[in-house]
């Protein structure tokens, strides 16, 4: 509301603001739902835990921006609340989301595998409430799109904050740079290969040789495996056909499955691979060249460092925690990407939050009980839903 | 209970039957879930809506005759409820779930795919209920494995009715018999190529060269761009690689795909082409005998036929109805794989229920608030589950 409308109209905003302002401190719960991988990987490994715990970190640090800086929401103030949930149960997902619910939640935001995305999906389709869904990998492997189908008569309630992977075209492209004709697709447990379909495709359109083999998690039992089951011969010919490799695999994957087949002399001097994913930071890229012999090509996602170092601390108009953009903050340097995906869209939800609340024929929430048959959508959640994504354009990374 | 005990105690049991019986026919419900594709079909195409109302037909057929008849019941009958849930909404599935063990079951017995299979499993552990699953596949699509990861600290609820998809082994054996060195693999758009990842991974390591492709629903246009987009020498190329191919796809797909290919000489009398699906039946057989030119060879599923006609109509020791294993009879000849589980399912569960029944110390169900965080699981689920798990070894076809 601008300063120069007439004092009457700005007083009945002000009253209906404050009563919205109450409602808002029970309702507007952001409910941030992550994989309680953080809690499995006691028993995995620590690279779970790790990540999930910074997403959790990142969500509220975020909300904590908001509520001190009045740029975007003024008097209100958003509350929230964090479930963690195990990755691999989706119904334990949709039971803590239609708790959440029940509290009364205005948007709901995951950072989850696709395996509960699924679920979440559909929940969010029938309750009308918008759910904005940053995609998680296992352990750090390369994304696959999730593939959630859907049926075409019902609205879409779930906005995908992470952009689709790109990793078909980026590979293709730089395959063919580099005029590959005959290579080989190394893959760990946790990546679902329908990702590369597209890739395998048009590569045997084109009349490219590709294998492609899963990396088991006992690396070193696999490569004894193969040397115990080849013929010579067939040796030969696949140390040949490992001259030229594609790696999708998580990094710490990667490291060792290259140490192995460096210590075990399946890859010479002349060979060239190549490692893609998202989630390889500079450390990582420092580990990989050092262990490495021959060629090795890095495809990694960067963000687009603003050219005026002042405007580092900005995203959107909004100033952002300066433990986000300080390149020498420790914590920033170990950043994940989801920690960025889930900030912004904290920032984005509460622009829409603020601008619904100036539509007065908006229906705030009311709770709902979202597990009966019987139980009627939110009435409001197409308009927020419609906010949201407007708002997505101008705002996201 | 055997004729020669005590009349005190055959009173005591008869009296605990009737109480128990009252109690069946509000509480052991079998939920029949299946895809509501039999629904959507209406938009797709006619295949879909057939197959899950032979489902539903079968899973009614089960429960009359085991009313009818005497052998494994008594006097005590079985109810049950059916619905039909959208095969890509998981939330609607464990909503109509939720709802049925409201109403109290003693199993949920599943027809449907791996989306929303994933969701029923969770919710079965939650629950301890039993859940048969009868793994169904989009289209008659051939199966991949569903790949459901679970929490290794949890119990685990779900039996899957089909065994596991055979195929890696299955077209391993056959390629190599053949002594094919190159091939391409063809599938549907709805096929999962997770399902092959051994294959490849065992074909790559014994330097074999695969190729793999989609089949677009729109074959022609596919074909189309083929012609458009390659160059003389890449058609010949690819036209050499069509002479070994690996179809996995439906039937109706791969009638498509093979006219096609055959009216634009893509092939060859020279090609050999093989086809692996289970859901291939003998017209189906005709019909792509008829359509193909070369050599064509035919994997699919089938089940051993009694030695002795009049064992026919036994599963287990329980007469079955008629048209179900009546050659001629034209209910038998379209059957689907799923069918034949449905019906062997509800002997199974049957069997099961009237061992427990015996049991006096057996919780029998009381209703179940299955969405509540707070909600108490099943007592007496875990011994359900062990009871019908015996019973499977000896009666599963």
């Amino acid at each position: 509301m601008s300063d120069n409308e007439q004092p009457g109209i700005r007083k009945s905003v002000r009253r209906l603001r404050d009563r919205i302002n109450k409602m808002f401190g029970n309702l507007s719960q952001n409910a941030n739902k992550m994989k309680m991988q953080a809690y499995i990987a006691k028993y995995k490994g620590a690279v779970f835990d790790e990540s999930a715990k910074k997403d959790d970190e990142v969500f509220r640090m975020a909300v904590t921006d908001l509520n001190l800086n009045e740029d975007i929401l003024q008097t209100e103030k958003v509350t929230f609340s964090v479930t963690f949930v195990d990755g691999n149960n989706p119904f334990q997902a949709v039971q803590e989301a239609c708790e959440l619910m029940n509290q009364g939640i205005l948007a709901l935001v995951s950072s989850i595998g696709c395996a509960s995305a699924g679920s979440l999906q559909s929940l969010a389709d029938a309750m009308h409430i918008p759910h904005l869904f940053i995609q998680r990998s296992t352990a750090r492997t390369p994304r696959s799109g999730c593939g959630l189908k859907r049926n075409n008569r019902i609205d879409d309630y779930t906005l995908s904050v992470r952009p689709p992977v790109y990793l078909n075209d980026v590979i293709l492209r730089v395959v063919s740079e580099f005029a590959w004709q005959k290579f080989i697709i190394f893959y760990d447990n946790n990546y679902d290969i329908r990702g590369i379909q597209e890739f395998l495709d048009r590569v045997s359109q084109q009349g490219m040789d590709v294998a492609l083999q899963k990396v088991e998690n006992n690396i070193n039992k696999m490569i004894t495996g193969l040397f115990s089951s080849m013929r010579i011969e067939e040796l030969n010919r696949y140390r040949d056909t490992l001259r030229r490799a594609i790696l999708v695999m998580s990094p710490t994957t990667a490291k060792a499955f290259i140490t192995e087949v460096v210590e075990t002399n399946l890859v010479a001097f002349d060979c060239h691979w190549i490692i893609i994913n998202e989630e390889i930071n500079d450390l990582d890229v420092q580990e990989l060249v050092r262990r490495s012999i021959g060629r090795l090509t890095i495809i990694r996602q960067t963000f687009p460092v603003p050219q005026n170092a002042s405007q580092r601390c900005f995203r959107g108009n909004h100033r952002i925690s300066t433990s986000l953009c300080d390149p020498k903050d420790p914590f920033s340097q170990n950043m994940e990407i989801s920690n960025q995906y889930i900030y912004d869209t904290v920032l984005l939800l509460a622009n829409a939050f603020h601008k619904k609340l100036e539509d007065r024929k908006w229906h705030s929430m009311a709770s709902l009980t979202c597990i009966k048959k019987t139980s009627k959508p939110w009435q409001g959640g197409r308009s927020m839903l419609d906010t949201v994504k407007k708002g997505k354009q101008s705002l996201i990374v």
